[in-house]
């Protein structure tokens, strides 16, 4: 399957790009606003997987681009983006197409950071609202730590939590998840159920700032 | 130490006065409304401790006699009763005292649970709010799915977050954690924190109930 991950010069789209690339048959794609960074991140990935003999094809596009070439298109952009990633890539965007959202909206203050829910419900409504008739949102991939899912040499050995109303969205993307090496997809039930997980990640943060020998965290259900 | 369990006739005051009387060697008081009800409970808890092999006084009270003679107060209430007990108790807490304050706000849909975050912020808030000046609050235990904490068959190996902004009392509650066998305290920062961390058992509801063979869940950050 083709995976388009727009926003996928930034870090939670490089682990994704990097994981699905070395560790499964996906063809990825990357996108960018500046097409020209989208394609000089693709020739780092592909070094990247090269180093460890992973001889693998990433091309880099303008996100529209990138957008039309994909069943699977995923939202790594700041949550703030979320709308207008949605909104500028929409035309290319066919029925039976499945937007993936890991946003979540964070604010700091002294004590560490917190969840800032939208107005809408959640990051992954925001997706919702924005997405043409037809195509399916689920939420995925919000509590993972950048870093450790960029580090091929990390083993996860973590969960990541999945939201849909679309069932067969839902399975599609449980099935991607699904063949990075350590990541185990759980079904967090429908849309509505968002917030909850999109409040996970502040607290990823505020658990890994607040005990030695902590980072990079992600979280396992048992 | 002496740790009065208010609501100890509850599911979750249930799970840690078993732990810490089973675990630890320090002494646990059942607090309840009705002081018949904490009487006949705390024999049932010693009961089960005895057939353990385990011969352990648990005493019984009203609530507020409990509160009056133990220097760590858990209230093992409903949220919607964090408020009225403190203030049902507050003449017996002492300068010194310190207040856990497990409970989370919850509501369901047909989609699942959802955090009801209260105006004052946060369950652990409300606890603060009606505390008697001097005494600290501290919030812990949230994320314990109480069959399983109240099973001493069952292994725990999770973790359990803890916020206040008093950094003893937080160190106190942090040893009395750490004393239950299979369970990790860790340091989430300042009360601030809370609200995250009482929104992580709507969530581990909501995965419970979307897959099969994972219920009585409890959370592992790594």
């Amino acid at each position: 399957m083709r995976i388009a991950i727009l926003g996928g010069t930034g870090e939670i789209g490089e682990g994704l790009a990097l994981r699905w690339a070395y560790h499964t048959d996906h063809e990825v794609v990357i996108g960018s606003r500046d097409p020209e960074r989208a394609r000089t991140k693709a020739e780092e990935y592909e070094t990247e997987l090269s180093s460890r003999g992973v001889d693998r094809k990433v091309n880099g596009f303008e996100n529209a681009m990138a957008a039309d070439r994909a069943r699977i298109v995923v939202l790594a952009v700041p949550a703030y983006h979320v709308s207008d990633t949605v909104e500028a890539v929409a035309d290319g965007l066919d029925e039976g197409d499945v937007l993936v959202t890991p946003a979540t909206g964070m604010q700091r203050d002294e004590d560490g950071f917190h969840y800032h829910r939208p107005g809408a419900g959640s990051v992954t409504q925001l997706a919702v609202d924005a997405a043409p008739e037809g195509v399916s949102v689920v939420g995925a991939f919000h509590n993972l730590a950048a870093g450790r899912l960029a580090d091929l040499d990390a083993d996860l050995g973590i969960d990541t939590l999945l939201v849909a109303d679309d069932d067969d969205a839902k399975e599609t993307v449980r099935l991607l998840a699904d063949g990075i090496d350590g990541l185990r997809p759980l079904d967090a039930g429908g849309l509505a159920n968002a917030p909850e997980i999109e409040a996970l990640t502040p607290l990823l943060i505020n658990v890994a700032m607040h005990n030695e020998g902590l980072h990079d965290l992600g979280v396992r259900f048992d």
